[in-house]
């Protein structure tokens, strides 16, 4: 059906090497009928849809390198199966939330499966100025669906470890993170870009120690506490919408690792589509009521988010994590709510701080984001990403802090009023 | 040379068996001049001592279940294959800390190894008020060593994951540590006893809700935090001395956890011999020199291990974690030094968290110690048990507020002078 030695599919071989698969053949129709194009616009991979007759596919294949840089940076197509295996979990914890994989080809690195239509990018919503009704309910579910579900609060034990250890042979995705998010944003890498106008403040964030040290903090965070299985590169590139329905793509980076880190990167996507809105401003203020529902949608993710989390470890507590059999079975319910008040100011704290190096990463690193750089203005594009880092820091450093979310929500409408140049 | 089936060694099959293997055959000469005999005095597993003509050898060997309990628990055999792995990481990141590894057999669950002599273990050493000269030092330079040189801060990240998955395969021998030391200890669990005098405190501790959030608390501290390569079950029946070494013994135990679980637990066992020393005098005051150099041993723990941890953080810090490059090589050397103390607290507080739940879990649950369970006389081990709960759990609650090991050492010698029952 397909070659047992990789060979990178084209739009016009694709048909010819995958029509004899059944699936395609019933969910798409005869092959002969086949259009086939590369739509992929991420940094990594080849992206196909196939259309025909009877309905239309996704084929998803990696690449031996980052597509973003070229073949000089080789990656490896393992990262295929890590993307499987948490869709097929993530499908499991959250039923709907991400695209039916319906064939998975190891040795291709390819993964046949719903072609989510008429969805776009999220992110691409966004800089349009497009909002998606029931965003931040749907996103915060997912979140704590796939968080808690993955964790030894719900799973057996021996599946846990199991699966910490199957994603700990994600080391490449794992490393791009490591390197990309938590350290080469803290000092002139090679990789590193950002725009010229933020030559200062970004000075004075490479010269404050106590933010470098929290960065590194976050770091050892990320690599050692291998809480649950994470999407890993959660933003809002990695969610498809319409008007109304929201779905999870492209967990290629999961691993296992804190709760608190797919959370912290969405919502830090969230804040910077906000403080970048006034990038995008034709007339003053035509932005406003965009900006106000992209903080709604904040608060409603982490509302979402810990009261789903809450509903869950009220319901579905059976793993080996605070067991019923030492409170509730002992007349002891509120030590169970003691326990979740402390494990959600963990999962808080932890939250802000990764929320604060995506901000950061995105403007200081080398995977920016569309939000800012679809701003054409250079000088404007710089004042909306000097706030970014300003609240990333202050996200960073008073992550003890923070009360709220709501004190988050005032703490961006502030901030965008503000000079951080 | 030996079956690929397993079966259990017995003195009397031992030489059959073995008899070819080159390595004992050179250490211990021709098998017709062996001598063995079986030793083992712990919980799980066959030790022989093979004496012949040219010297000696221990072979250590799983059994397909728990000896302590009998063939109805069941344990895998393939806990051999993870101390064979430990003890040959801690042979490489301490050298000379344990015995040297002459053969492994995975199929037979067999270690070969050198035969440690004249020493006996620490534990009935200490019960019998005996001291070893240097011991702090060597057992914090111990816990420094193969805990930093496990962990980010020192391996290659890719090599760092692959251990972790490795060890993540321990689940059974993890099972054992997350019920009989983080959970059966605060409910009436069928495997726990308890002398009899303690029923009064046992009940208030099963009662104290906080002490049972906290126990859960390190609980999932122990189960998701893939710090370092742990000992795992680093008391004082794992390390074998005589007046002026020591060596550590029987890591199958191994996992990846919080730097702090090893090294609480070690300074909970010398703990408990102090506070239990008033239980093995023959006059009033016999044994206060001991418990002296005991809490002496406590202080010298955590002082050289804080001590060799930080000097192993400013000369081998190679990791992906806290680079050079980002610290140092930008001047900021103080940054390196800040962000040390910060992780030293973070450990220094899991330390105690740690030390607390293993003094409960030795006198509430299935396995008890030999500093207590030689004290013959109910009432007075009773007494001597009843102080050393009453620490355990103030240290577990006050983890956040004690300042240093000398506030450790004061508290304990003031619960010795205490009625705790």
């Amino acid at each position: 059906m397909t070659a047992q030695v990789y060979a990178a599919l084209s739009p016009d071989t694709l048909a010819g090497r995958l029509g004899g698969l059944p699936v395609l053949r019933e969910r798409v129709g005869p092959p002969e009928g086949w259009q086939v194009r590369e739509v992929g616009d991420g940094n990594l991979n080849l992206v196909f849809i196939v259309t025909g007759p009877a309905g239309a596919a996704v084929v998803k294949q990696a690449l031996p390198y980052v597509r973003l840089v070229g073949e000089s940076w080789p990656l490896p197509l393992r990262r295929s199966f890590f993307e499987y295996h948490a869709l097929t979990r993530q499908a499991a914890r959250d039923p709907g939330s991400v695209p039916d994989v319906w064939h998975f080809d190891e040795a291709q690195a390819l993964i046949v499966m719903e072609y989510l239509t008429p969805h776009v990018i999220l992110r691409h919503a966004l800089v349009e100025g497009r909002q998606v009704a029931g965003l931040g309910e749907r996103l915060g579910q997912f979140c704590a669906r796939t968080l808690f579900r993955g964790s030894d609060l719900s799973m057996r034990a021996a599946d846990r470890k199991a699966d910490v250890a199957l994603f700990a042979g994600n080391v490449d995705l794992c490393d791009i993170t490591e390197n990309l998010v938590f350290s080469d944003p803290y000092f002139a890498a090679t990789l590193n870009r950002h725009t010229p106008g933020l030559d200062g403040i970004v000075a004075r964030l490479r010269g404050d120690q106590s933010l470098k040290v929290a960065a590194q903090h976050l770091k050892m965070a990320f690599t050692t506490r291998a809480e649950t299985m994470l999407h890993g590169d959660l933003h809002t590139g990695s969610v498809m919408v319409t008007d109304t329905e929201a779905r999870v793509i492209d967990p290629e980076f999961a691993t296992y690792g804190p709760i608190g880190f797919d959370v912290g990167m969405l919502i830090a996507n969230f804040l910077m589509a906000h403080l970048s809105q006034p990038g995008h401003e034709r007339v003053p203020g035509d932005r406003a009521r965009q900006q106000d529902w992209l903080l709604s949608v904040v608060a409603t993710i982490w509302d979402t988010f810990a009261a789903e989390f809450a509903h869950l470890w009220r319901t579905e507590r059976r793993g080996i994590l605070y067991q019923a059999t030492l409170y509730e079975d002992q007349g002891h319910g509120l030590a169970a709510e003691q326990a979740l008040a402390d494990l959600m100011g963990q999962i808080w704290r932890d939250t802000l701080g990764f929320c604060g190096v995506e901000m950061h990463r995105r403007i200081l690193g080398l995977a920016h984001n569309a939000d800012f750089e679809r701003i054409a203005d250079e000088g404007r594009r710089a004042a909306c990403e000097a706030r970014a880092l300003a609240m990333g820091r202050q996200l960073m450093l008073g992550a003890g802090a923070i009360p709220g979310i709501d004190a988050v929500v005032r703490m961006a409408r502030r901030i965008d009023k503000e000079d951080h140049l």
